[in-house]
C-alpha cells in the first residue's frame, strides 16, 4: 500500500444521445486508462442536460442507460470506475445550493464557456436561470467527490477556475479547508471533425459516427466523409489538411510512419480517395468491432447495467453524502446532530 | 369528516434573530388562529437566510431555535403546525433546480421584490446568484408543500406570481397537474413602525421590542417611542399621525373606542404624553407577559424543542418527498423506480 493519495477524477456525459467517435477519441479511451490510475467517478449529467433541454426530458432520461452502455462497451470497469446519475445524488443538488450564494450573477455571465453556449444555443437575454448557474452546479459535482483532477478540452478551462474560486471562497467563509481545488487535464488529442468536416462531431448534427455503429453504417460513413473536393482524380495531388480521411487517421491509426506515407503519397498525387478510406475503414471496424459486441452483450442484460448504475450511484452518494456533512457542519448547519 | 380540502398554508421566518412585536402583529397572531383552519406548515427558513448573509452563518444557525421559541411561545401548537427547518429538508434544493430551468435570468431581474432587496442590500452589480435566484427557492418552498395560501405583505405579491408561473411552465412541460398554485393572503395589519418612528420594526435597526422582552425592557422601550415633537406640554394640541404610541395602540388595543377617546382628547390637548404611555405599556406588558412566561418554560427544556423541531422536520420531508417524487416521476427521472 502506497502512502500517496491517488487523484480523484469527476468526469462524465450530458444524458443527450449515445457517445460516438468524438468522444472515444476525446475522452472515454483516456478514461479506461485513467481507471487504472485513479479513483474515477463518472457522472451521467442529466440533470444537467435539463438545463438546456425543457420539454426534452424523455430524450435526456432515454439516453442515461445508453451512455451508460457506452461506457461499459469502450472498457469502463465499474470495479474500478463509479458510474452514477446525477438526478439520483440529492447531495450535489443541495452543494449547489450552498455554492451559489458565493458567485455573483455578474461573475457567471462573465464565464467565457457560459458565453459561448449562450450564443451557441441562441438564448441571448432568455437565458433559463439553470443555465446560467450551470457551472455552479459542475463545481458541486466537482467538489463533492473532491476531485483533484477533472479532463476537460480547453473550452472549458474557465469552469474549472470558476470552481476553484468558489472552493476558497468557501473554505475563507467557514475558516477550514473543507472543500479541494481541482486541476484541469488537458486532452491531448485535438478535436475529432465531423464527417462533413464543417465541425466538431456531433450527433445533433448528424455528422458523427456512434460506438455501437455497424459495419454497413461504418463503411457508409466513411464514404460519405469529406476530402479534397479539388482531388478530382486519383491522379490529382491531394490535400491533406482539412481532409476529414486523413483527420481521422490522425486519430485512430496507430501507425504513424504508415500515415505519414499514405499523406506524402496523397499529395503529390497518384493515390485515389478509395484506398485512403479503404485503409480507414478498416482500421475503425477493427476498433469498433469489439465495442460493439460488448454493448451488444450489456444491451441483452440491461437489468445488470442498471443494477451497474445503481450500485455507482449509492457509491456516488455516500462520498458526495460525506462532503456535504463536512460542508453543513463547517456552516453550523448540524441541529440534530447532537 | 368533511369532503372539502383544507387549505395548506406555507409561510415561515428568516432566521437571523429572534423575533419581535412588528412579527407577531404582522403574522404570528394570525397563524396562531390559522392554525385551526389550515395545515400549516412553519419554514425556519436558515438556508434562505443564508442566500444574503454569507460569512455570518453563525447568527442564522444560533437564531433557528431562537425562531422556534418564539413560534411556541405566542401559542403555535405542533400538534396543528409543522414547524420545520429549511436546510434540513434536502428535497427544497432537489426541487429548485429543476425549477431554475423554467425562469429566465432577465423575468428575475424584472421581480420588483428583488428589484427592492437588491437596492435595500446595496448588492448592485455583485448580486449573489444565490440571492437572485431565492425567489425560485421560494416556489421550491411553496410547491414542496402543495401550499394553496401563502400569508404575505403587499411587497411580496410578485413572489407569489413568479411561483404561480413556475407551477404553469412545470404542468406545461411535463403536460401533468403536478404541482398546485396558490393563493396569497394578504395580512389586513398595516406594518408596525419602529420604536422611532423612522422605518418599520427591526432587529437590525434596534428599534423594535422583541417577544421575550422583561416588563423593564418594555417600559423603556415604550418611554423611548417618538411621539409629536411639537407636543412640548401636555396641555398643547397633539398629533396622532406619524405617533409611534398612537400607532401600537391601534395595533394592540382592542377597545377601538378607548383609543379614538384617547386620539381625540390628545388632539384636542390636555393628555400628555406620558398618560398614554402608561395605557400602552399596560397593554404590552398584559400582551407579552404570557408569551414570556411560556418562551423561558420552552428554553429551560430545548431538548423538547429540539424534538418538536425534528419531528416537524420528519413530516416536512415527507410531504416534500412525496412531491419531488412525483415531479421526478413527470420528468422521468426514475431509473430505479421499476
Amino acid at each position: 500500500m502506497s502512502d500517496v493519495k491517488q487523484p480523484v477524477v469527476l468526469t462524465g456525459d450530458r444524458t443527450t444521445g449515445p457517445l460516438h467517435l468524438g468522444h472515444y477519441i476525446g475522452s472515454l479511451r483516456a478514461r479506461v486508462k485513467l481507471q487504472h490510475e485513479a479513483q474515477q467517478f463518472l457522472l451521467l449529467a442529466d440533470t444537467q442536460a435539463l438545463t438546456d433541454n425543457v420539454g426534452r426530458h424523455q430524450k435526456v432520461t432515454e439516453n442515461v442507460i445508453e451512455v451508460a452502455l457506452d461506457y461499459l462497451a469502450v472498457g469502463i470497469d465499474p470495479a474500478r470506475s463509479t458510474i452514477f446519475i446525477q438526478s439520483q445524488v440529492p447531495e450535489l443538488a443541495e452543494l449547489m445550493q450552498y455554492l451559489l450564494n458565493l458567485v455573483s450573477v455578474a461573475r457567471l455571465e462573465r464565464n467565457p464557456t457560459i458565453k459561448a453556449e449562450i450564443q451557441l444555443r441562441g438564448f441571448e437575454r432568455d437565458i433559463p436561470a439553470g443555465f446560467l448557474t450551470y457551472p455552479v452546479s459542475q463545481a458541486a459535482d466537482i467538489t463533492a467527490f473532491k476531485a483533484t483532477h477533472v479532463p476537460v478540452g480547453d473550452d472549458q478551462l474557465p469552469m474549472i477556475e470558476q470552481t476553484n474560486e468558489l472552493v476558497r471562497r468557501f473554505n475563507n467563509t467557514v475558516e477550514r479547508q473543507v472543500l479541494v481545488e481541482c486541476e484541469a487535464v488537458l486532452s491531448q488529442v485535438t478535436r475529432l471533425p465531423g464527417l462533413d468536416g464543417k465541425a466538431k462531431m456531433s450527433k445533433s448534427l448528424g455528422n458523427a459516427i456512434p460506438l455501437g455503429a455497424s459495419p454497413d453504417e461504418i463503411t457508409k460513413a466513411v464514404n460519405s466523409m469529406y476530402t479534397d473536393p479539388n482531388h478530382l482524380r486519383a491522379s490529382d495531388p491531394g490535400q491533406v489538411e482539412g481532409n476529414v480521411v486523413f483527420a481521422f487517421l490522425d486519430a485512430f491509426e496507430p501507425d504513424v510512419q504508415k500515415v505519414d506515407e499514405l499523406k506524402a503519397h496523397y499529395r503529390r498525387g497518384g493515390l485515389g480517395d478509395s484506398v485512403v478510406k479503404r485503409v480507414l475503414n478498416e482500421r475503425l471496424q477493427a476498433l469498433i468491432e469489439p465495442i460493439r459486441t460488448r454493448r451488444r452483450e450489456f444491451e441483452g442484460d440491461r437489468a445488470e447495467v442498471l443494477n451497474i448504475v445503481r450500485r455507482g450511484t449509492m457509491r456516488a452518494r455516500e462520498v458526495a453524502g460525506g462532503t456535504l456533512s463536512e460542508v453543513k457542519g463547517a456552516l453550523g448547519l448540524t441541529y440534530f446532530d447532537q
